[in-house]
């Protein structure tokens, strides 16, 4: 059996720089075991309250832990990272930052929601947005999965690159493995951002945040050339934790795509607000965790829709 | 019971424009049923080859049938229209289109593919892509769903607007309820461009085109206020007609929301020539009809990861 390899939540880096010394060295076939923190790096906790939101350091957050140098891997090669084991915390939170989100110019205050982790009597995990009335069923995912730029330097870990990264895909659930381009040689790989559950955008800018204990194998393939930027198989139909009921859906019409996703959006705001009973910057980070941004149509030029889906099954 | 109404292939008319008199005049709660041609507005069949494409009249195309003058309809108020019966004819068509498509500028050749639709056992409709290898499972619905627009003049059927109109949209499957904003009085609607099957973004710019015979109830709401634009409601879980295995998905990832976009599909298309001995027009073609583009991520400035999501069960 290969041996296995322990990467402790210190052994993290804030930026994707190349120069970064490995903090190990595998054979391709290897298992590496993460311990992540969430992506406050600790500056959020299960008690934390508004005011840790206004005083978050950005400069520390969205760390990744790694990097994992992987013999043999030299540019051009893909690595595949399966993803064997995801688990959450107890806890999570949720937070609107300022200056973040794709309605960042609309909600300008800060705002908090701390999740507790659950699990019913068939082994699901959930959590309450509201205790009784609002349930969300988690998919844990990370938000972080890449390997180093090419480019020399210190690149911000908070976009996403076609070397991965931030690419907060919410489908790299259990079980999928995910092919990133390699660009140095030993791929340097690091993973992190945990996330209890996510709609497709996360259009608050922030999932159910949580630590993450991370498990996966990495393998290095010589022959995908057709890997360019990140692409991943699943190992059964894609993560079914919101389509177990009705949908009410918003599109965005609109010549310009993000201002078409901006409207959808909005208007999905616009209805939780008037028929469900929830604020604004509540019904705007639920969506954030549930909603899910499809782009309906992108050929009907010059107007695109762009549609925001709720599932309704996350009202008990 | 209320009366019911039929409008025929010919009550089409080929530019939103609220000066069209109506075909039909119904009550709030009436029953309509159209005979809808397709989206070529018959200019191709099910013995066209790739010459009906190259001498395609566009003038011609996405014809809507109607408009129906919902009596007590007024500006501000809502249509409801539920899906009552979509019934695609046995056959349909996925054309290559010069000019048209997510990716016009690489695929400038015109092609076409006839489809024969069929049912199995289960009384499950499908058709192929290749015979006893590429199989899709239909899920009908209508692209054009529209009311007239207030503004004076005749406006393009490509494009959908804040009415509606050529949405394209695939989750508007049997049993969901559509609600659009009404900008005159009578509401005029209209609909047409039978889909049999299509992904999330239509991204050659047409589906499996077929005549569909088209069953609509439709009521008027005085208190709806929140739609703004398109919104709908489906009866139950999203349709899953593709979400039933393993999918590939590549993501695109750029600070240019359309160029993510081109590049997701374009690495679908490298992927689908390089793994599973496609073409790249046909590559193209069947991922129109049933790859979704999902927004990944549209948080994690300046960069957007959009991803195209092949399900692999259509490989038999």
């Amino acid at each position: 059996m290969a041996p296995q390899y322990t990467i402790h939540q210190r052994q993290c880096h804030l930026k994707w720089d190349n120069s970064i010394p490995p903090v190990a060295t595998v054979a391709s076939g290897s298992v590496v075991n993460f311990d992540c923190l969430d992506a406050s790096n600790g500056q959020i906790n299960a008690s934390s309250t508004i005011e840790s939101v206004a005083r978050m350091d950005f400069s520390q957050v969205d760390q990744v832990n790694g990097p994992i140098f992987v013999e043999d891997a030299e540019p051009g090669d893909v690595l595949e990272v399966e993803f064997l084991e995801l688990e959450t915390a107890d806890w999570g939170w949720t937070a609107n930052i300022p200056g973040f989100g794709a309605l960042a110019d609309v909600f300008e205050a800060p705002a908090l929601k701390i999740w507790k982790i659950e699990k019913d009597e068939n082994g699901q995990h959930f959590t309450w947005f509201k205790e009784g009335k609002i349930r969300i069923l988690t998919a844990p995912f990370c938000g972080e999965i890449g390997v180093a730029r090419g480019e020399k330097g210190a690149f911000s870990t908070i976009p996403p690159y076609r070397t991965g990264g931030n690419i907060d895909t919410k489908h790299i659930t259990l079980g999928t493995k995910i092919y990133l381009p390699i660009e140095v040689k030993g791929a340097l790989f690091s993973v992190g951002d945990g996330h209890a559950a996510q709609g497709d955008g996360e259009c608050c800018g922030t999932a159910i945040e949580t630590p993450m204990k991370v498990s996966v194998r990495l393998t290095i393939h010589k022959n995908m050339p057709y890997v360019k930027e990140p692409s991943f198989l699943t190992p059964g139909p894609l993560a079914s934790n919101f389509n177990t009921g009705k949908h009410y859906s918003t599109l965005g019409i609109d010549p310009n795509l993000r201002e078409a996703t901006k409207k959808a959006v909005t208007f999905m705001v616009d209805y939780l607000e008037s028929v469900h009973d929830l604020t604004r910057v509540e019904a705007y980070m639920l969506c954030s965790v549930c909603v899910d941004l499809k782009m309906c149509e992108v050929v009907d030029m010059p107007n695109y829709a762009i549609g925001a889906f709720f599932p309704l099954s996350v009202f008990v």
